[in-house]
Formats: C-alpha cells, sequence, structure tokens
C-alpha cells in the first residue's frame, strides 16, 4: 500500500481514533500521525502506549503541517475544536471527521474553514460498546463501511479520502446529507435509544430485581445490553443534532409498538404471528452481505 | 454421571428437544430416549440425523413406559398434547414442560393429568434463532439457567427434575408462577418484541431502502435481527399467553421511551447523558456474571 497522506492528525484518542491509528500503521498509509486529546490523562495513556507518531500537548501543534485532519470528538464539540484548529491549518489540505451526524456537523465545522481547506465529511459505521484510547484495534474497519458526504466538495480531495478509508479496511457509499442523517437514524439511533430504554426500565422495575435481570439476561436482553454500554456522551450529542430524523423514526416505531400491542391485547394471533415471519427475512438478507455471522448467538464463545 | 430417568419422551423435536437429546446422550443421564414431532418431516429427519434412539409415530407411543416425559411444543398446543398422552403416561412418572410462560402452561396442562404422575413445570432459559430437528447442539444449556416452577409439585421429583437438568449443564432456580411470567417478561418477552418492531419498522419505511438498511446494519440494528429472527409460532404463543405481564412491562417501556423522546425534542442533554450512564453498569454486571464475553462487538469474528 502507498502513502496517501504523509501527514494526518487525530482530534479526540478515542476508540474510533485509536482503531484508526492502528489501521493506518497496519496499512502504511501516512507517513506520520501526530494526536490529541483534551484530557492529559488520555494523552498520557496515548504515549504510554505507543498511540500516535507522536502525541501533542493542544490540537493547534497537532494539526501544523498536516495534509489530513481528522476530527474524531462528540459531535457536541466538533464546532468548537473546527474554530480553535482553523487557522492553523496547511493550505489545501484535507479537514474530515468521523461523526454520526452530518447534518449539525457540517453547519457546525463548515463556517469556520478557511478558503483553500477542503472539508469532506465522513462516517465510518463501526465501533464497538467500549471507548477511550485504549479500546481501538487496526480491524475495526475492516468490511465495515464508511459513510462519506462530501457535500459539494472536491472531488479529488473526496478520492484520495475514499482511498484512505479504503486502504483502512472500510467500504466506502457517498450519500447526500440528509439521507445520510435518515438512514443512521434507522439503524443506528433509534435502535441505540430502544436498547437504552429497555436496560433503563429493566434497571428500574421493583418486582423483579436487577440481579434477576442480570442473571437471566441470555433470554433475549442481552442483546440490548451492548449497545446500551456506548458512550453516554457520544450518544447524548447524536440525539440532541439528528433530532428531526431521530423524532421521526421513533414516531414510527411507537406506531408499530402501539399495533402489536393492540393484537396482543385482543389476542390477534395471526397478525402476531405475520409480524414475526416477515421480520426473518431482513435477517437473512444480513448475514448474506457479511454484517453478521450464521454461527447460532452470535457465534459467541461459551461464558467462562 | 450416573442414570437419572431410565426412559425419557421429548415430544416436539425442535431446537430446545434436539439440544436436550444431545446434551441427554453427553451426560449419559437416561439408558432411552424417545421423540415425536407432529410434522412426518420432522420424523424423518430425526431419524436420518440420530435424533432419538427411538422416533415414535405418535405422542402415546412414545410416551409408552417413559419415567420423564417432556413437553417441548409450543405453548399454545401443550394442552391439546397433554390431553392426548395423559391416559397413557406410566404411573409415578414426572411430565415437565420446556415452555417460555408457565402460568397458562399450568393451566392448559395440569387439568388432564392423572392421579400419580407428577407435573413439575420446568423452563430453560437458552436458546439460538435457529428452529428445528437440525438446530440442536449438546452445549445450549451449559451454564444457563433452567427455571423450575414447582407450583407445589412432589418435593422428590422436583429434585430428580432438578439433577436431570444440571446434567444437562444448566443451573437450576426455583421460582413460584407468577414471578417467573413477570421475569420472562422483561428479560425475555418484551426485548423479542421490541427487537421484531424496530426490524418491522425498518423493513417498512419507504425513504430508507432495505437494501441499506441490510448493508449498514452493523451499526446497532444488527443486534435486533438476531432475536427478531425467532421461530413465530413460538413467539405468537408467548404473547397471546403471557399477556399480562407483557402488556405491563410494555407500557413501563413506552413510558420511560415517552420520556427521552421528550429530552429528545426539548434539548434535555443532561436527562439523556444520566439516562445512558446508568445503563451501563446492567452491562458489566452481566458481564461478570459469565452471561456474556467482554469481547467487543461480542467477540464476532471478523465476517467473511
Amino acid at each position: 500500500m502507498s502513502v496517501v497522506y504523509n501527514r494526518v492528525a487525530l482530534i479526540g484518542l478515542g476508540l474510533i481514533a485509536s482503531s484508526m491509528y492502528w489501521a493506518i500503521k497496519r496499512a502504511g498509509v501516512a507517513v506520520e500521525v501526530t494526536g490529541y486529546a483534551r484530557s492529559e490523562q488520555t494523552r498520557e495513556t496515548a504515549r504510554r502506549i505507543g498511540l500516535c507518531d507522536v502525541v501533542c500537548d493542544s490540537a493547534v501543534e497537532a494539526v501544523k503541517d498536516a495534509d489530513l485532519v481528522v476530527l474524531c470528538v462528540p459531535v457536541g464539540v466538533m464546532g468548537a475544536v473546527a474554530a480553535d484548529i482553523a487557522p492553523h491549518l496547511k493550505d489545501g489540505c484535507t479537514v474530515s471527521d468521523v461523526g454520526s451526524v452530518k447534518k449539525s456537523v457540517i453547519e457546525a465545522i463548515a463556517p469556520h474553514l478557511p478558503e483553500g481547506v477542503h472539508f469532506v465529511p465522513a462516517h465510518p459505521m463501526a465501533g464497538t460498546e467500549h471507548s477511550g484510547p485504549e479500546s481501538g484495534f487496526d480491524t475495526l474497519f475492516d468490511n465495515r463501511w464508511c459513510l462519506i458526504v462530501p457535500n459539494g466538495a472536491d472531488e479529488a480531495a473526496t478520492e484520495r479520502l475514499e482511498t484512505f478509508w479504503q486502504a483502512l479496511g472500510a467500504n466506502c457509499e457517498r450519500m447526500d446529507v440528509e439521507h445520510h442523517d435518515q438512514v443512521c437514524a434507522v439503524v443506528s439511533h433509534i435502535p441505540h435509544l430502544i436498547a437504552y430504554t429497555m436496560v433503563g426500565v429493566a434497571d428500574d422495575l421493583r418486582r423483579v430485581s436487577e440481579r434477576e435481570v442480570i442473571k437471566f439476561s441470555a433470554a433475549g436482553f442481552r442483546d440490548f445490553t451492548r449497545i446500551a454500554a456506548s458512550d453516554p456522551t457520544m450518544w447524548r450529542d447524536v440525539f440532541l443534532t439528528n433530532k428531526e430524523a431521530t423524532l421521526e423514526i421513533l414516531g414510527r416505531f411507537t406506531e408499530e409498538l402501539f399495533a402489536l400491542q393492540r393484537s396482543i391485547r385482543t389476542g390477534d394471533g395471526d397478525q402476531l404471528f405475520d409480524y414475526f415471519t416477515r421480520t426473518r427475512a431482513i435477517r437473512r438478507g444480513i448475514i448474506e452481505a457479511g454484517q453478521d455471522t450464521e454461527a447460532p448467538d452470535f457465534g459467541r464463545g461459551k461464558p467462562q
């Protein structure tokens, strides 16, 4: 693999940035990677585990001479970081991000960037329930999708960013801003909100103890707890900034849920059976698309 | 391991019964296991793959001389099967079941059973999204819970059934009927209903294509699709027969969901952050209890 960007700066050193660093090293697509995190403790951890070639004490220092700057911070602080680094960006460099929401992130970042800097928003759709600088690994993006939302960006700069993400293992797809936020509300944001809610309800019941919920979780509940253990700051910002699309999908969800609730109340077995049959086909599609394995129980090993 | 029951009859040959058969063989807890399924095709498959020592052409034949009869049929047909076999049960034998609901199953089975037969309801809380005679495997119950709901059954017969399930790899816990149905509504029934709903909503949207939902499913949605691929007959019967508890928990769920929806609408980030933080602790508890692994992404292998 040849070098795509001479110097890459990663701002924010959590799960995504740390995985990017290890994947960049695996692929050899950058000569030098600088990193910055707001928390001193995170910077210390990064230095200790060799995360980034240079860990800088300011974002301004990290972006100096960078050909690609990737903002890997929570969606809610993207604008402030962009304002901070903007005067120090190299002419002709590309600025990108990894935010789960695109409309509000673009609105937050774009106004700060000077002429001559290419802004190519991106969203690698990969993650685990872990967070922080030590949670990254070099295969996180393999065979996952990275959505590229050029929003009018320079074509050469966009293609270069796509080459970069492909080298990190991802498949790229371009999408427009509104559609991106809609798709993500369905496949990611609302599933997370529902999982959080289910776990919250279970935590809150008086007649069924938390001990019981944990003990008997393998019966279905457990599948919700993984995504409900995701980073709270990241998810708070997602819902605050993708309000319109999440509220719309949420409306559809409660509508369907009420229809099923009604079928339960009235004892309409045919309606329930038909609904439960229809949903099986989607699972089959996901396995065929290589986005999960067919192994029962997620191919999970025997618990200890 | 010594023999617990001389002869065991498994009525219904799906995921649970087939897993029980292989686990019985692994443990050597029965001398002979007979099996029966209503569908001729299932019986043929069972004979072909060596599932059960003898596959019978009627339930009546299968239960003859059995010391333990386990009803492994959907909850909705338990009563009919019990009525069918009742006159042919050996005096002093134990009848049990594997239903996910206990109150209505007991009401359906108990009236048919003759004096001198012990009825000890049970519920092994284990499963995968696959179904049918070929889906079973001998480790399904290892370190999973089998809830025993004696409901006044003979103590010796109850202890014997517990010994049997422990030999199959399960941990046993006794519960009373009402509490069982409540606990299962929380940890199993409502999570399944919600997963089915989420998958149904995604399937139904016009602006986001099914192709996109499948393609980008790794972002959270995928975790719902596994349990939403479970057996439709089984789940229809669960909701029809555990109506009261599922409607109650569903009410709590929508109440919480509306509270979070309101926080999104009003932009109450603190409320969202607090909620998302609280749910992390439960995940930690589940891993500590050995009911899931800490490996990111469920320790799932790299997709093909």
